[in-house]
């Protein structure tokens, strides 16, 4: 039998643990005896045949590659066309797959992703039959269907939970004389999922906290009257906002509220808009983050569940391609609180499908997470990953992979 | 020979360690036998004699005060008058800290803190003349003279470089076909020892970060042509700018720049400013970040080399006031790379003087330090201060403290 040849990419926004996958990726794939190679930029590195050797990285390489935060291959934004519709490309993207002699091709990513996968295992039918092609779950949007979680989200919920905790003990420090409202603005475009993390503050150490969740739009009377209350009783209080929050209207606040000196609409800028309403309005000294990139980049913080997860379904990827299976995602299932198991699911029933946070997950007055939102979220922020670090710094991952000689043209 | 008795209070903004000096005074006054009880809200507690008692927390709760960010006994921004300004004011503290028989007043803070410790042992001269009066060091700023560091700083420009490195891993890894400039907004109103940690990212892994320090009058076009450069040589670079960024009419970028949609300045926002000149002028997607008091909370994050200088100051301290001395603050001297010693200086030569950022820790184009910053910053940002969980978060004192009887009008 001759070898097994692997090539693994990495599509979408980066996430604490992507890495995690990739060296597990790596690394089932050396003890089973495949060859491994990498494509740089998703999808575009196997257009443009811009791909790495991956199977010499040693133990050493793959312990550091797996601490590392962002995509270390490197990721792109594109989203295929249909294969009906452009078949050209296609076919130069299995004429660069053929030549090196790929059998399955594990694609780590998101919505996107999946999306992708699905096109390249449909359009193998026509152009390499044998030619498996497998999503990799990898989104910290947790937006995925048919998996409990996606790996990258329990890291950015722990370091939006620790963030918020954290500077609430700030801002109660301060409000005697001094600010007395903090607003951070978290990732979520479409969905609360993130932001639903600095709910759990409130729910496990009683500090005052309200999240603003896209699924709720902004009614600003009922949102200050919520923060005046607080602050009666408290002194002080958080406000954990979606950068997804929207008004009655269905626009994005940070699109209505925001716009810098020269007129541009200031997108990212809800936290700040918020934060500067509480001050117009109830005339609290207020401050504020925006979290942007630190969140979701944020290794230092990663959960453990969520790194062994993120190995997880690496490893069940390479084991997928090696019995043959297509089309497919390795998804997670809770079987109790503390353990999750994987299994195959067809990438039919997950591309182009949104998962949305559950209604019941937030509390009555929408402000804040539920019982159940808290018994989702807590096992997914357990434990710390852990890191070695060189001069107090992460010791991270930025050697550069051996290019493959081209082939094609 | 009566009980001493200690007066420990917490003044300014809080830092990721400013609790572990006061968990490392209580433990030594419990040691020493001395009675220790504090004032909430820094001088405002004494003033309205608003009085806890510290010496019967227990080692555990000890160690979980340690660990927890914010001032635990509440902060405040309160500059006292000069003692013949307000006779009566002064008065009235010295009638609190008599009728609590207080020996020593122990003030945790930056340069106000510094004043207010250096007046409150002036007027003691007149009402109270045994009572001793010491300053505690803390400050993010870093911007007090004659103490190589201030405890606090450590662990902030941890969190800086870390987030810079990690945000930069992510922004290398999204250039090929999205964002290629992430801009970070740190701390640092008027000098730029915050900003100068993101440097250490360059100077330690080689990535591409500029930083923008208030020291230096913002020149767009030079800023923009390093840019251009970076990301022509490597696809991407990060940008870490103070707040306190001027433009050449010295004013605050943050408030020249950008305006919310009701025309009011908006403070804090150098960051999204800069963020939008580059992709104006040069046409790159950029993402932003504003870390706001998450830099100075970020306890998960504390340097365990500021976290020991933290407890030592606090140490130092109760040792100062049992021994006697008054009009001083415990200053830390630096002996070689790794090793620091603690020292009195009299507070007369350290209140309302600041620190500034050496000109030789500047790289000489300005937008990066050198390698006398590296030196002086690598030994601060050492070691993980150590960190107990539960459910996934940190450990934190929530507690409130027992009052003590009210025994004035």
């Amino acid at each position: 039998m001759s070898t097994t040849t692997l090539l693994y990419a990495q599509s979408g926004g980066p996430t604490a643990v992507i890495n995690a996958t990739a060296a597990a990726v790596i690394g089932r794939a050396q003890a089973r005896g495949a060859r491994i190679i990498g494509a740089r930029n998703g999808v575009l590195g196997i257009e443009t045949e811009d791909l790495v050797e991956l199977g010499t990285l040693d133990r050493d390489q793959l312990r550091v590659l797996a601490q590392t935060p962002g995509s270390a291959l490197g990721a792109c934004r594109v989203k295929l066309p249909k294969p009906e519709a452009d078949p050209a490309r296609f076919q130069r993207l299995f004429e660069v797959l053929r030549a090196h002699q790929v059998d399955a091709v594990l694609y780590n990513g998101g919505n996107d992703s999946a999306d992708t996968a699905l096109k390249l295992a449909s359009a193998a039918q026509t152009f390499a039959p044998q030619l498996r092609a497998i999503a990799v779950p990898k989104t910290i949007d947790n937006d995925l269907v048919e998996t409990d979680t996606c790996p990258g989200f329990g890291s950015v919920a722990k370091y939006v939970a620790t963030s918020t905790l954290e500077a609430t003990l700030d801002v109660r420090a301060m409000a005697r004389t001094s600010t007395k409202v903090f607003v951070l603005e978290v990732m979520g475009r479409h969905a609360g999922w993130i932001a639903a993390a600095g709910g759990l503050v409130e729910r496990l150490h009683g500090l005052p906290v309200l999240v603003l969740f896209p699924e709720a739009p902004f009614e600003a009377a009922r949102f200050l009257a919520a923060v005046a209350s607080r602050v009666e009783r408290h002194g002080y209080c958080s406000v954990v906002v979606s950068e997804g929050l929207r008004g009655s209207d269905g626009r994005f606040l940070s699109e209505a509220g925001t716009s810098d000196a020269f007129g541009h609409a200031q997108l990212g800028g809800v936290g700040p808009y918020i934060a500067a309403l509480v001050a117009r309005e109830l005339k609290f000294k207020t401050h504020s983050a925006v979290a942007d990139y630190l969140q979701r980049a944020a290794r230092h913080l990663a959960s453990n569940t969520d790194y062994a997860l993120a190995q997880r379904v690496g490893r069940a990827a390479v084991d997928y391609a090696l019995r043959g299976l297509t089309s497919v995602m390795p998804c997670i299932r809770r079987s109790d609180s503390q353990s999750f198991g994987i299994t195959p699911v067809a990438l039919e029933k997950i591309a182009n499908r949104e998962r949305k946070l559950p209604r019941s997950f937030l509390r009555a007055d929408g402000f804040g997470i539920s019982k159940a939102g808290e018994q989702y979220l807590k096992p997914l922020i357990a434990g710390q990953a852990r890191l070695r670090h060189v001069d107090g710094l992460p010791e991270v991952y930025t050697d550069d992979f051996k290019p493959l000689r081209r082939l094609c043209g």
